[in-house]
C-alpha cells in the first residue's frame, strides 16, 4: 500500500508516492504555470506516470493528500485561495481530483502538512504534541496534539503568523497590523537586516553581501553575528526577542512538548534553538512549574512537504 | 447516575450534584479558610451529605470533577499552584480524594471547565467549536474542539490570558510583558476607567461613583458611555479595540463557531458583543472568505463552575 502526497508551491508542484513509513517511494515535479484545471489534470497524469514507472498498482493506493500554500477548507475539499497562484480562488480540488482518482483525498495548509511530517516521522517523531512555525516568506503554522492535526473549525485555523506580536505594528498582508509574520518572518528579517545596515555603513554584514544590499537574505545577519559583527548581533536579539515572545505565546496556549522551527531561518540550528530556549525557559508561564517544551529544528526539509500530504491520509 | 462537581474559588468552594443533562441536583458550600487536606477533607463530607440529603446512592455516582482556580496537571491529577488560596503548592488533589470515593476523578482549570459547561449546556451547545475568554480579575482561557476541551500538554495550556498583547507593555502577574491579561480583565478596564476619571474631573463618570474613585468597577466606563459620556466612551472604544484584538487572534489560530465572553463584565451583553463582531468581520484572517465566528456572551453564570467540573467525567 503506499499513500500519494502533493506539494503545491509557488513555482512548482511535486507530486510523489509515500510508503506506510513515510519514506517517499517516487517523486516528480512541474512548473505551475497553467491553469487551475490544467495543473489538476497534470497532477492526475503524474500520479498515474509514477505508478506505472515504479510498476505499482492504482487499486494500492491509499488515498492522496494535498498541501496547499493559502486557505483551504478541509470540509469543502476547496480551495478557498492560494494568494501566490493565479486562479486558485474558490476551486473545488477535491472533486475535480476525485474524477481521475475514485480514492478519499484531503487537503490542508501546506505548513500544516510540515508539522504533521516532522510529528509523525522526523525530528518530533518521539513526541505527541508540537507546534510548528515555518519561517519563509511569511510564518505558517501548525498545530499537533496527540499525534492528530488541529486545524481549527472547516480546516481554516492554525493561521499562527496571524497573531499580533507588536498592538498596531507595522501593516500585514492580512489586513492587520503587526502580526507577528511581519517580525520573524525571513521576510521580515531581511527588512531587519537592510535597515541595521543603511543604519551602520561599516558592518561586516556589508562585506557577507559583496556591498550589494539586494544580496541580503536569512543568513546575513546570523553568520555576520558569529564572526563578531556587533550590529548584525543586535540584529539576531532583536530577531530573537520577537521569536522568543511569539514562542512563548504559543507555550501558553498548547503547551506541546516540542516546538519546531521550518524554513530557511532553522538552518541556524543550535545558534537559534539554544538561546531560544534559555529564553522561554525564563518566561514561561505556571511559575516554573511548567514541564519543558524542547525548541528543535525541523530535519525532513523539502520532504515535509509530500510526506506530510500524504500523511493526512492517516488522520 | 450523577456527577460531583467542585467548584473552588478563592473564598469558597461550591460542591454540587448534577444529573445527566448537565442539571444542578443540589449544591453547598464552605469557606476556604483552611488547609488543603482539611478542605479536601470537607469537599467529601460535602459530596456525602448532599448524596445523604437528596435519598441518592453513592453507587450512582459517575465520579467527581474539580475546577481550580489556577495550575493543574490533568496527568498527574496533582494542583500545581493556586496563587489565591493558601498552601495549594504541589498538592495531589486526585489521589488524597481518592482515599474518600473510589471513582473517577478529574481536575482542570477553573476557566476550562467553564467553557466546557457553555458548550455542553449553556450559550454555545448548539455548536461544536468555541473559545472561552473569562474576564475577570485576570483573564482565563478555555478552548472546545469537536465538543471536546483542549487543554495542552499535561492539561496545563489554554492559557489565554498570557499571550502578548502589547510588545514589551505593562508588566503581569506571570513574568511577561503586555499579557492580554493586562489590558482586557475587569481589573485592567477598572484601571483604564481610574487613569480617565483622574484626567477628566468632568466626566460623568464621577457622578456614576458619587465621586468616590474607589466604587469604580468594571460597569462604571460602560454605563457612562451609553448615557452619552464622551471620556466613558474613549475608555469603552479603548477597552473594545484590545478586546477585539486580543478575540481576533484566537479566531486565526481556531477559527471557532462561536466565541464566547464570561466574567462580569460579559454583563453589557450585546453593547458588547455586536461592536467586538463588527471588528472581528472587518479583519478577520483569509480574505473574508473566513466563516463567521458568532461572538456572544457566557449564559450559565455562577453555576458553569460545577456543571463544567462534572462535565469532566464526560471528556
Amino acid at each position: 500500500m503506499f499513500s500519494v502526497g502533493i506539494d503545491i508551491g509557488g513555482m512548482s508542484i511535486k507530486v510523489g508516492l509515500v510508503d506506510d513509513c513515510g519514506k517517499i517511494i517516487a517523486q516528480s515535479r512541474f512548473r505551475t504555470e497553467k491553469t487551475p484545471d490544467d495543473m489538476i489534470k497534470c497532477m492526475a497524469e503524474h500520479i498515474s506516470n509514477l505508478i506505472d514507472d515504479n510498476s505499482l498498482d492504482v487499486k494500492d493506493m491509499l488515498g492522496i493528500g494535498i498541501g496547499c500554500p493559502g486557505s483551504v477548507n478541509g470540509d469543502t475539499g476547496m480551495v478557498e485561495i492560494l494568494p501566490n497562484l493565479d486562479g486558485w480562488i474558490k476551486i473545488p480540488i477535491v472533486a475535480k481530483l476525485q474524477n481521475f482518482f475514485d480514492v478519499p483525498i484531503k487537503i490542508s495548509n501546506d505548513a500544516n502538512v510540515a508539522a504533521l511530517a516532522e510529528v509523525l516521522y522526523g525530528v518530533a517523531k518521539d513526541y505527541d504534541n508540537a507546534i510548528m512555525f515555518t519561517l519563509g516568506t511569511g510564518v505558517g503554522g501548525g498545530i499537533i496534539l496527540d499525534k492528530k492535526l488541529v486545524e481549527g473549525g472547516h480546516s481554516l485555523g492554525a493561521e499562527l503568523g496571524h497573531i499580533t506580536l507588536v498592538l498596531e505594528g507595522e501593516e500585514c498582508t492580512c489586513g492587520r497590523k503587526g502580526c507577528i509574520e511581519r517580525y520573524v518572518s525571513a521576510t521580515a528579517l531581511i527588512e531587519q537586516t537592510k535597515c541595521a545596515m543603511l543604519a551602520d555603513k561599516n558592518s561586516a554584514m556589508w562585506d557577507f553581501v559583496n556591498g550589494d544590499i539586494d544580496k541580503v537574505d536569512g543568513r546575513t545577519a546570523f553568520e555576520s553575528a558569529k564572526k563578531g559583527d556587533l550590529t548584525a548581533k543586535k540584529v539576531c536579539d532583536k530577531y530573537l526577542f520577537y521569536l522568543g515572545e511569539s514562542i512563548l505565546n504559543m507555550l501558553n496556549i498548547f503547551r506541546p512538548d516540542v516546538f519546531i522551527l521550518g524554513g530557511g531561518i532553522s538552518a541556524q540550528g543550535k545558534y537559534l534553538t539554544d538561546r531560544l530556549q534559555d529564553y522561554c525557559e525564563k518566561f514561561e508561564y505556571g511559575y516554573k512549574m511548567s514541564p519543558r517544551t524542547e525548541i528543535v529544528t525541523a530535519t525532513l526539509g523539502n520532504d515535509a512537504g509530500i510526506i506530510g500530504a500524504a500523511a493526512l491520509l492517516k488522520q
